[in-house]
């Protein structure tokens, strides 16, 4: 099962807010429909966000009007404005929109700029694919012969292009032979553990435990986890990186308890224009999905709820980053400019 | 509003399943349902559970029809125990029970014991308001003139007699002027927290903001948070602590991020017969409150859940424990077991 689906006519995105109970589509050529299914995460995960990013860019190209190039392009870069603010924390998002607009701007013809936007668009997707395969198979290396391994949020198949980024290292060394089981982070506020990770698991096969998010430290005391693995929505140039909200705690937790902590993410999440992670935006989620998950009220009405979405998890403790290249050990701020400039070169864009 | 109510004739509990959303009370002198009452947490919070216990007993004792003193002190204990197996993890399950049995045994006339153990019953539930009193204006100097507080679980009137344990320092030291507002851990799976240690605190005008469990490691970060205080659900003789599953990793960040971690709760929590954290047994708690809560499902039918009601936090992340006879610093061994001793020589049994 894939989060976007497109085969060159019709464009699909499937509503991750219904699972497990339904499977249901978003099918769609209207950018706007796509934003809101950005906001609402109908579509989530760093890299299938970027995905449906592109495809609404290159979908809104289609419908812009002028036909000369100056004011052609500030129409669209209005829309890409509008796409890039939809979600400010994940990076793929904005790195799929420049990525389009660059392409745009070298163009002489307007006339030729959709029909190439939408093959941009495709690419961007196959390349994930391909990235998060090459992901799993350098990241499985690290991962023991047997033992337990704590995740969180959803980094499957559903986050990404296909495969996924930490799942995918996971089932990778699963598939080498190696005896793993997974303990899910169910991850609040939107349970994206417990709806995705779960589902997305148990249909591959693999042996899942679901845990609540603050059982995590129980299950690292008792020796149950061998290493913490997780995505990531934006890695800054020293390495810090943010991620769900929950993911620092599992990183401080991991150190205390002397086991790895590995982010496995494709390079187009690194971003080095963002010296650190105190440059990182962290969006706030509405209120609602804490006091009224699935419509349930949990607590009393009008209460005061902090709710970031993701947090920053600083470099020292991570014990490496996995992206399709390879595996980036600290220093983070000397291997992860080289590995993206090596990666710059090897994209065939 | 308090937890569990008796005015001589009728015995009434809240049913805490249904708050916020509805106040409902369980009016009974059944013990077996009282003893259903605990199981399903309409009643939780140790102290509360051992007065429910004891008027349990107390009941119970009324009913039984042998009049031999060997035959009716066989029967009383066969329910005692069966009233003990509810909920293995509190002691003051257990300490409620034996008192009450100690008397009985004492007494020559078995018609006279129901009476004397619902009087007992009564006692500890009055002895209990006045040691949660007496917590928060032990703990309360702790607690800095200004800044924020997490909080895990509930330990408000709720999960007591009356005034709480953690709830109370924070309360009592609110009451003396200083200015403090509280980050309330939802607390998964059942949510105490966001549903009645909200409800509680916003009741007694305390400025409250919720979170999930997993972004309490992100409010530290951030320097909102000065000190973390929940209660205890059992303390062992060297200071091992067991309480609501996601304390002992809110003790590992407060000891990360430099802040005190604080226990409160009565001396009737401390077990000097259990060494040390790992001989007290972890209740684990029903899959579904964790896959299916309040009947929406948010995790595919039939996973593997692991579901520990508590967790131990051993004695070197506890700061001090605050029971109504003072503060309690490490070392524990020798400080708890003085501090206990003292108590039972106050304790007017």
């Amino acid at each position: 099962m894939r989060a976007i689906e497109w085969d060159g006519k019709k464009f699909k995105l499937l509503d991750q807010t219904k699972l497990p109970e339904s499977v249901e589509y978003i099918i769609t050529d209207d950018y706007r429909v796509i934003i809101e299914a950005i906001k609402h995460l109908s579509v989530r995960g760093a890299p299938a966000i970027g995905i449906a990013a592109a495809f609404a860019l290159a979908f809104a190209s289609m419908r812009i009007k002028a036909n000369a190039p100056k004011q052609y392009l500030r129409e669209l870069e209005n829309i890409a404005r509008e796409i890039e603010s939809a979600r400010p924390t994940a990076v793929n998002l904005r790195w799929a929109i420049q990525r389009l607009l660059k392409l745009a701007h070298a163009l002489q013809d307007v006339k030729s700029i959709p029909a190439i936007l939408l093959d941009e668009a495709e690419r961007i997707r196959r390349e994930d694919i391909e990235m998060c395969k090459q992901i799993g198979i350098k990241g499985a290396g690290l991962l023991p012969e047997s033992g337990g391994v704590i995740t969180h949020c959803n980094t499957g198949a559903l986050a990404t292009g296909d495969h996924g980024t930490a799942q995918s290292v996971i089932v990778t060394a699963i598939k080498q032979g190696k005896k793993l089981h997974v303990y899910v982070d169910e991850t609040r506020p939107l349970l994206q553990g417990a709806r995705l990770t779960m589902f997305e698991l148990q249909a591959r096969g693999v042996e899942t435990i679901l845990i609540t998010d603050n059982a995590a430290a129980f299950v690292m005391t008792q020796g149950k986890a061998n290493l913490v693995i997780t995505g990531a929505d934006r890695i800054a140039a020293n390495g810090d990186t943010a991620n769900k909200i929950g993911t620092y705690g599992l990183a401080v937790l991991a150190k205390y308890h002397g086991i790895p902590f590995y982010i496995a993410a494709p390079t187009s999440t690194i971003d080095l224009d963002c010296p650190d992670g105190s440059t990182i935006p962290i969006e706030m989620r509405d209120p609602k999905e804490v006091t009224r998950p699935f419509g349930v009220q949990i607590a009393p009405d009008g209460v005061d709820v902090y709710s970031p979405a993701f947090d920053i998890t600083p470099n020292e403790l991570i014990t490496a980053i996995i992206t399709e290249h390879g595996v980036i050990s600290p220093p983070y701020k000397e291997n992860l400019k080289n590995q993206t400039a090596a990666g710059k070169v090897k994209q065939p864009v």
